[in-house]
């Protein structure tokens, strides 16, 4: 039984990667405002504390992070830094800090986006931090020491998250986040890395 | 004959650019230490006093930006940020601030790099923000108004570099800084937008 940190344990992906991890490993939930431990992917001195009071793990998996959504003639270089600081640095800093608390073998798994290849309108601060993400994980595997593994799971738009976020993408196929977990699944338990497990309809 | 701005101007792509365009362009020169006017990629500030200083244009071409360059397993969030908020976001900025400043159907051009999809070590962050910097030109390409267009040019290492440089890109090939001018004349002189122009050997 392997020992894995979820951050963003609460989110839609979230409970679901928990549902099909916690099935078989020891899994330690991290959340914003809920969870066995609390950090936020902004704030990098929250990491730091949350691998100081967990210690060494088999696997992180992430599972959230925020961007800024709105139109690119409207848009600011500092609202474009919010998504740069969380979803982006913040997922980075989980790959600088969290390797070293990894056990030999072990994996980090961050999640991308569908926007990362498919643009859509109010997204230009989405598709370059997920193609950012992307390319950082690829990156990073050729460097990792002690066996260690790297992957992105990048969803489209979530069959759970159609209400919300639907209109933003006309004609994209929903997935289940039961598929999503599956993806991560494939990560964590699987040997590949530097890898991008789209998941698309 | 068009009026154009290129930014980093002195340096070895900005140079060859210069001489490219300005065969048949009124090219005004942008640098952090020379050129016609001064500014700084890192600084938001000093874009909006240059575009204050130059008014209207036909086309911003860029050729600077500064990395993070080392070791995966020492890198720091803080070194990271670094190429966050100088060649991604000063680009960004330049597109987000430029594209006011431009005539209608004028064009900007942006710098990645072949490490967006090739890594090498000690080049996690070049190739986040190289990648990032594609995925933004992509989405961005699709709101901007007034037939404005926004294209990438991603260069491989270069020929004039390759005393510096070379001992990080084993095997690649290096291309002159002419052949890396010529994608910037195609992506100011063509029509199409959202494009990354590859310069490979």
């Amino acid at each position: 039984m392997s020992k894995i940190l979820i951050i963003g344990a609460s989110g839609t992906i979230g409970q679901a990667v928990q549902a099909n991890l916690g099935a078989r490993h020891d899994v330690i939930t991290v959340g914003r405002s809920s969870g066995t431990h609390r950090a936020d992917l902004s704030q990098p001195a929250s990491l730091a504390a949350l691998f100081a009071a967990v210690g060494r793990v088999d696997a992180i998996v992430n599972t959230a992070g925020n961007l800024h959504f709105g139109p690119l003639t409207e848009m600011t270089a500092e609202q474009f830094n919010l998504g740069l600081q969380d979803k982006l640095l913040g997922q980075v800093q989980l790959a600088l800090l969290g390797h070293k608390y990894l056990n030999d073998g072990g994996s980090i798994t961050l999640i991308s986006g569908v926007l990362s290849i498919e643009p859509i309108r109010n997204g230009a601060n989405a598709t370059a931090v997920n193609a950012a993400i992307e390319g950082f994980v690829a990156a990073a595997a050729i460097e990792l020491p002690r066996g260690l593994r790297i992957n992105a799971v990048s969803p489209t738009i979530l069959t759970e998250s159609v209400g919300v976020y639907g209109p933003f993408f006309p004609g994209f196929e929903p997935v289940p986040a039961e598929r999503a977990a599956r993806a991560y699944q494939r990560s964590v338990e699987g040997g590949q890395t530097g890898q991008v497990y789209r998941v698309n309809a």
